[in-house]
């Protein structure tokens, strides 16, 4: 990976929260190893050790930032465990990744054509803390990548990083789950369209209305659409799906004939 | 435009929260079509759809950067709907304004000298999501401006963006409204100072005391002073005047005779 | 100071919020001084004119970043006052900081082999509104140092910028307080460790377990550890122990033989 190029910018997800000095410590320890990096907040308020909402703000971010921009991510209950810490090149430099062996990148992997990934080794880094490898280790690994380091010299390469439960089901299928709930209370699925003809199930309710966009919605009237993942969606128009419908992360959705 | 020179700096104020991905995914837009651009977060909490907000904090952030900044801007209830789309270069290429037509950068517009707006041609972003234009559609078209590409060439010229009622009244004015209310719970009114010997009305409540800032109030006092936008504002020293008073958005304030 | 490098990044720390946009007004400030440097958002979430807290957030992040980083710090219950504004270079260069005089670098002067400060000539800001110096003042002295101006230039040296309580106590000190609340409610002392053989005592409780992580303590179990600042901390696995224990910042601490 050494040849392929950087785009100098590196992306940062964590669930530090903004009210500490402590992304800004992880923030500087980029910089430390890169000095001419541009570092991008992505989020620093995934839920406290929510391993999966991570991965899906790094599935919503990260594929649309320039070839060769690293995304260093920290959400990181097993700190100071065994727990293996990782860097990763996708589809040969397209992206390259940091943080710990969690399955915080795995939606990520799921789309990537190749990886090649190595078990960082931590005995390059002497006296890190062992309550913050974010500033210690994952931030300078990410600041030498995005400098031009090669990620196989931080380690040995292994071919099994933490999978989570694919982030969507195969083409297909019609049992799924809820992925994630947005801001504004969409609801977003692991589901993919299955042709026409077909209605929403969740939560014992039935979702009939399909509709490009929420802005087609009457007021307050539920529908779902193709979501900008390509996934199913539900939402309502000024309100939120979600509040009316109670469905946490992985409820089970199912498409119906209509 | 083409000739006027960029700063290379991008802005971004959305309402998305900055819980999810979506804010990087829109920064990753502006950067794929802007790989040396910086980008600048302004704010991402403004409250969903309240395009004032967004109107707001635009005033008072986008004067400060370097001339040939971008200011992207995404807070878009009508997303998905046929509402415009807008590019906009003020004053000669002092600023670049790229978002939703409807409102959003109407207090900027109360301020320029000139500006030359056009409608972004959807038929040059293909494939854009119909819920998602921050990412298919507003953050590529910022990059591309702030690369160096002439807003011009994105459609055709408009005369008539959107626009909200002017974030101020007239000089001399005497009535006028609470246009915003800050963190520390300080209003911010649309009125500006007349001369001397006038005191301020609002809900009911004489506010009299006036000050330079609200440092030479005692502690629980209300007074009001002439604000860093040149507008009267009105504060509590360690306290929330907005609490205090409790007025929204939008209240009746008036200056009367003392 | 004139002749040691910059590194073109200036981080910012204040209590604005990210709801309005001020933060993005003292940022766009910042840029127009210094047209290419790179703005770092440390934290806006200090609570509302803590000085504390802004400290230790400069205290945890500021050491991290690479040589000549400006840090911008804008806390600041006083503008408007006489207080003054200070602009310091910290050990021949190492970093510069600028903010209001009121103790919120302390905490970085407690560890600085050497200091010069000067009190910044407001004179030289005419026209800055008395309401937000972080704009009209701290931003655009914070750009020009970044841009290579040497601190000196905008002041008068003093000797005596305002110090907090220290942030740590001396070698072997074995009674402190509780210095600061993280996100997850893990609490950091002012303590160190002194040598082995000994426990924490806090609010009427003892805290026995030692351990190098929270990672070790079984779930819901209260520890103690050498933190990442090389002070002692207590934490519960995948809890708070601040919600716990109900210590807020400033609670007495001992450390107690075993």
């Amino acid at each position: 990976m050494t040849a392929s190029p950087r785009s100098g910018i590196v992306t940062v997800v964590t669930d530090f929260g903004t009210v500490d000095g402590y992304v800004g410590a992880v923030k500087g320890a980029v910089l430390a190893a890169a000095p001419f990096a541009r570092v991008v907040d992505v989020t620093h308020d995934v839920g406290p050790q929510q391993i999966h909402e991570a991965a899906f703000a790094l599935l919503v971010a990260a594929p649309l930032f320039p070839r060769g921009t690293v995304h260093l991510a920290v959400v990181d209950p097993g700190v100071g465990s065994s727990r293996r810490a990782v860097a990763i090149a996708l589809g040969g430099g397209e992206a390259f990744l940091v943080g710990p062996d969690n399955g915080i990148f795995s939606y990520l992997l799921d789309d990537a054509r190749s990886f090649e990934c190595v078990s960082i080794d931590p005995s390059g880094f002497h006296g890190a803390s062992p309550t913050f490898h974010g500033r210690d280790l994952f931030g300078p690994v990410a600041g030498r990548i995005a400098a031009g380091e090669d990620p196989a010299a931080f380690g040995k390469a292994v071919s099994d990083p933490v999978r989570l439960t694919p982030y969507r089901e195969p083409i297909g299928a019609r049992a799924g789950r809820v992925l994630h709930v947005d801001r504004f209370g969409n609801i977003v699925t692991s589901l993919r369209p299955v042709g026409t003809g077909f209605v929403v199930s969740v939560a014992g309710e039935i979702v009939r209305r399909r509709v490009l966009c929420y802005v087609e919605l009457p007021a307050g009237e539920l529908g779902w659409y193709v979501g900008s993942l390509g996934l199913i969606e539900m939402g309502i128009r000024n309100g939120s799906a979600a509040g009316r419908l109670g469905v946490p992360v992985g409820t089970a959705v199912e498409l119906l004939p209509q």
